[in-house]
């Protein structure tokens, strides 16, 4: 509204427009999540209500950012992928490396009041995650991201549920158990598992194992019909698109995305 | 912790590492908070409330980041000063950007529900908060980006005051109030107040016309022998002066700093 | 070699490292080339010795750079294609546009010589180049871009040889040749040059209508065993296809490269 | 001039403004210059001819770019200091560093036909220079930027005088006698010099030991008079200045700038 002759500070600001016709990939991540589960006592190796909290806030995310053609989360993290052609905030990477970090951050909070009542958040141990954007130019390298993610999660949930086994029902101190994990593969880990505590590994929840993944579903018939899967549209055409991206439905699953099956199901992800 | 075939899509991540020596500013402003103050209510032109929230927040902010030496905010912004040799998150632009949105709007909606219980929020409508860093070379230009800010505070408040004035006692409705207020000066609408309303602008609350202040308070004695003011220090220099920052008086101000004396009396802030 | 209490001077060195598996594309432009080929005397519209001078440089960048797949060039600018993966500098922008523009520079300086060596050059006017580097995502893009500078030189050359047909056989100042010219179609040109100089559009050098494109050029079985066409390639093999890259024909063509036809019948072009 | 449905191509170009009210560095550095010198037989450890043509190249710079003030070089490389608030092609950085690259590249190759015409340039071996800028927040990180190059400037000479003084007069071949000086200390070459080969270092040329800095002179009350020192002026003002920079006399030195005398003296260079 107002001018005044200090407003030439206004030219040392710099916007960083991402990259046109590529993918934007938005991580976000819990900022110091091992002292944050400490503190509010989270159950060892996972969480369920904790999770049920990180996965409610992204599936609201898809809800509030109609860009967002599918996301992939485990532990404190979430990985948002904007469509290709998306003009978000004009592609601007400040802008949106702040808004996904600011709103995952409330509706964290806001789901955890909801879900874990019993827990009242204190104001010197609030939630928060910070954000980085990523670019990526084809649809290759954003499926290989996926793939990192999850077998990330698989190594990951291997080694805190054999960890926490031996803590917790070996009688180790977290100390001893990270010893006795040094050098093991996968294998042992597994007979670790089955030999001492009788469980088998593959039996573990899906959701752990394998994190979460929510995304937009359609028929493909639908996809191909409302234009999900072209790249040029007219603009009458374009409303009509994202018309039917705000209304399509949310689905959750926790299920292979290293396999093409996942992806070839469902080609208007990567469109 | 894990390795794998997929680790390449690493590199495509890029991060901006801010100019060293150079003051880092960091401006978070409210998403949407047109919308967000009428469907929450907001007593016009100013409510009292929200602003303690915003005020809490922001003081909370210097308590948790201490590299900040100043913050200034009014209406849904603040602005917070990094001090020049900072070397918070290695300066990387996309952590400070992400994670003082994050926190700033954790922190709102802590406060929210301690200081208005009486208005829940809705999960379709949390307050959020975008930011941005801008990178500024020496302390002129600081002391004017301050300026900026509360001269235009003060334009805007007066003109809101006058906009609501006319429309919450003078009968208007907020189009009127708008063709009204077209090509008035400042001297016009503190007469429209004053003749009209018998509001002598000048009375009104400091905290509205000013907005807030808040640094950290030494005595100069204090500030030189901490270390407060020097660019050079030893290490163990280092950790005295960061145990000094972290234990100094947060102290919050309605006053003006378009002149220099609030500067004058403070070196240590654009040290 | 040596270090010093100054060194942390470098701290402020910034690198642009452009994004992986992207196509770079780096145009040299010449410097105020309107007042060098006034201050050369240029034949009108088109020089052919200049612009044999620009074609040798041309050329030249594609022996001392093995990673130009193509490059396109017309008046005075060029246009050069380093392929996707290609790590040239590591993929440094400023590394990349300065030896571009620099050795280009030099070339250019050093076939005038050659080529006109009764135009001495003077150092108050020695002919430089500015450069650019930028990044497209995908293959598609790449084709249109170069499509783009086609139809820039066909646009330019049709105007240019219309405009000086005017001054040079028409009788017209400058002034009354672009009043002339203002608001006529492609049609209208040709009709002028045609009614009035008895000047076939279509019968002028290819080289002036549709500039110069350089490829190296391979059979497609060459192509295809040397790796020319793969993503993904072991280190041996890699240093197979640079050898090939090296040794490969260095070809000139007049030739339409708007149609596909020219892409299609060279598929490692765009590899 | 022209339009087409490819122009959206241009929407992937990105300029990188340098941040205002900085200073400005951009150093020219020759391309493989080791085999350069070797090829073009080089004198060695300094060849005087080859230096010449370096600061001719350098002090045309000054000539064709009034906003430089001042240049320092060494070796095969030199460094322009661009005043803080010079607005030269917008501050973007692409083209001040292909600017600079591809004119310093053209100033030498003209320099050195006029300078060394008996040894003439062949296509594959033409000097070429890249460029890189960096920015800086005040005037005396710019002071220790200039300290650093003269301190390496002074180690360089020493090293490569002592290496080969013991390569052409001592005898020695290239390997030995980089083993001799493996760990020797600036007094250990001095003594090497002096006792094997009679030559006291301090005696050598003082363009070798320091370099050479050419910058702009005035007289303190010119400058003063002319606004060379003055951060603000009106627009007739600037032109003024303006002018005067243009016609200010360009000076070479072989000087001290590691201590405050030189920059002391001339206050304008770093405004």
């Amino acid at each position: 509204m107002a001018n005044s002759k200090y407003e030439y500070v206004k030219n040392f600001e710099r916007e960083n427009h991402l990259l046109p016709s590529c993918y934007i990939l938005i991580r976000v991540d819990g900022r110091g999540f091992h002292k944050f589960s400490a503190h509010y006592e989270f159950a060892k190796p996972n969480d369920a209500a904790a999770l049920q909290v990180m996965n409610q806030a992204a599936e609201q995310m898809m809800r509030q950012f109609p860009d967002i053609s599918v996301c992939y989360g485990d532990s404190d993290e979430y990985s948002f992928l904007l469509r290709r052609n998306c003009e978000l905030f004009e592609r601007r990477e400040s802008k949106l490396t702040s808004t996904f970090a600011s709103t995952f951050s409330a509706l964290y909070q806001f789901y955890w009041r909801e879900v874990i009542p019993e827990k009242p958040l204190t104001v010197e141990r609030l939630p928060t995650f910070d954000a980085r954007c990523v670019v990526y130019p084809n649809a290759e390298i954003v499926r290989d991201y996926f793939r990192w993610r999850q077998v990330d999660c698989h190594i990951n949930n291997l080694y805190n549920t054999t960890f926490w086994y031996l803590v917790l029902h070996g009688g180790m101190t977290t100390k001893e158990a990270e010893n006795r994990l040094i050098g093991t593969l996968a294998s042992d880990k597994h007979e670790i598992l089955f030999s001492q505590f009788q469980l088998n590994y593959n039996n573990e929840p899906e959701a752990y194992k394998k994190g979460t993944t929510i995304c937009r579903e359609y028929s493909v018939v639908d996809a191909i019909e409302g234009g999900m899967m072209k790249m040029e549209l007219s603009e009458r055409q374009k409303q009509r698109e994202e018309k039917k991206r705000k209304k399509a439905k949310v689905v959750v699953h926790h299920t292979d995305i290293i396999n093409d099956k996942f992806w070839n199901e469902r080609p208007w992800l990567l469109q």
